[in-house]
């Protein structure tokens, strides 16, 4: 019997099997120790073992299941209508696995909102949660790479909703990034006082008052990259128009770099000599590399992988899935939070 | 007499003078049909002027008198303060030249919560218009630059706030970016109806009721880099959290490029291989290049530029104030939001 047991839905992203399979059979041999189950379509599926001449006498295939489930959540479906039908679709399958015990954590790249839907009402939030969060690791200039939250889960948030956030990405960042005390910052417009909405500066009340979380204060854009905290806390409306913003740069960085090396055979050759420099730079502000968002404050590990991942962003949010039921993150979020709500009576 | 008169405000910025002053020096010989009044300390500006040997027989110090103030606002000043205080500083004494009507447009690299502040109770908004914006132009994958507001100048802001916020910047790309039917989006974490906040979803009900403006409706962060619209709005913590974050991700785009390329001999000679191929790509991801944001919905314009940016940066932002002031961008404003208010009645 396997350790751990992961869930994947095999149907969700732009494309499905033919990328989401190469990254559960990479993470199946990467992972001995790993059951993982595979919801979706079982013609699908089988056809992805057959391409590749796996039988039921290769071992592997014992720990790579299939769950044959009728539906696929489209990326188009809105999360209501996901909820109320689609009750056999590989996306709610996974949840279901989660909620039931038999996996202890799951990825999808399928539709967000849809997943965030699912997620909420089969796993519930935590208790002292009131809301779960989507959280992402943002490359930096320093050693560690920052939490930012939340990313998109709730375009509105309250103080508390704030505080949480930050008692959460603390613990991530403790269990995840080994960080012993990590400084947690809240997004602001400055770093003055002044600055801010009025729910950013309820919430800098609140963090200044809370003894079990090392906060540092407001940070600006800028800074989200820039080593100056390990975890940045915001509503999902901010965070999410940060991560796509800097996304947008780092595209147009890349597409910059293609249009001006063809331009003629002089920079042709130039951006040739440069290629394996050219590529390191491309690896770290890529967002396919920091792919693989955690949905936090629930009772269960769920990752967000892109719906236009490559298979390698793919194996990469696995991993991450891997990591986090291993370190009980769920679990080390509820005492916490516990801890936190102690020190306020 | 010149055409055209630009108030300077010659203290503002982290170094003052031997920053702002080449770069005025650059724009009385690039526009010889513009006069520039350098406010600032009179001793620390013609120190400038006799560093390179100019005196008043050289015909350009006619074209560049020093109106002398004994105040300097600085980069900590809190907006209040400056307000009550500081009746004798630079940068209000420039503020207060736009007022009298005896220049046409200003500069400053100065505080920007201070400039806001006297800008908006010194030359008050126009007629239709609650509050200012700030908006600047960033790269976009395609021919043209896209407007982004507001950045700042206010944090919190009603639909109606957002629709103004389109009409003006609307004007804008008519009138600088000479974009005729400018394609006009609001901001959002997603492309469907269903996404976003509560001011968020009016605002898009506003614009779509109004047939004066070219409302192509929601765009997400990434595409504020991707030519998807030529004016984006948003409210001002978002919008300074999109700048900012993007701008980070670019000097960590930059660091990296210097990290790497000095890791070693090799890396060091692709490095400068390729070096007018980066130096391009530099040049159009650069933050200081798209420097100079334009405080609009004032009666008068008002031109923000970096605290830290270079006498380069400063003299793209006295380009753009000629540019707004020959347009007479805020009279053109004022039109727009009559003719957009004749068509609710």
């Amino acid at each position: 019997m396997s350790e751990l047991t992961i869930a994947l839905d095999m149907m969700g992203g732009d494309i499905g099997p033919p990328v989401t399979f190469p990254a559960a059979l990479k993470a199946a041999q990467a992972y001995p120790d790993v059951t993982f189950l595979l919801f979706g379509h079982q013609d699908a599926i089988q056809h992805e073992f057959k391409k590749r001449n796996i039988s039921e006498s290769d071992g592997i295939m014992s720990r790579m299941p299939i769950v044959h489930c009728e539906e696929v959540v489209g990326m188009g479906d809105s999360p209501a209508s996901v909820l109320r039908n689609k009750k056999q679709s590989s996306m709610r399958k996974m949840i279901e696995s989660v909620e039931q015990n038999n996996a202890q954590a799951c990825v999808s790249s399928g539709n967000t909102g849809a997943l965030m839907a699912l997620a909420y009402y089969r796993l519930k939030t935590l208790s002292g949660i009131d809301r779960p969060a989507l959280v992402s690791r943002m490359p930096t200039a320093g050693q560690h790479r920052v939490f930012l939250l939340d990313l998109g889960a709730n375009v509105t948030c309250t103080a508390e909703t704030l505080f949480q956030y930050g008692v959460m990405g603390s613990v991530l960042a403790q269990q995840v990034a080994q960080i012993e005390k990590p400084r947690v910052a809240l997004l602001n417009v400055g770093e003055e006082d002044i600055k801010g909405n009025a729910q950013v500066k309820m919430a800098d009340q609140i963090f200044k008052n809370a003894n079990s979380v090392n906060y540092i204060g407001y940070v600006e854009g800028t800074e989200i990259f820039s080593d100056a905290a390990d975890v940045i806390v915001t509503d999902g409306f901010t965070g999410n128009i940060a991560l796509k913003s800097s996304e947008g740069l780092a595209k147009l960085v890349i597409n910059e770099v293609k249009r001006q090396s063809q331009k003629s055979f002089l920079t042709r050759m130039m951006a040739r000599a440069a290629m394996p420099l050219l590529k390191k730079i491309y690896n770290r502000v890529n967002p396919d590399q920091y792919n693989g968002a955690s949905l936090i404050g629930l009772r269960g590990t769920v990752i967000k992988s892109h719906g236009n991942a490559s298979s390698d962003a793919f194996y990469y949010a696995i991993g991450l899935a891997i990591q986090e039921a291993r370190m009980q993150v769920p679990e080390k979020i509820k005492a916490s939070i516990e801890t936190v709500l102690l020190e306020q009576i």
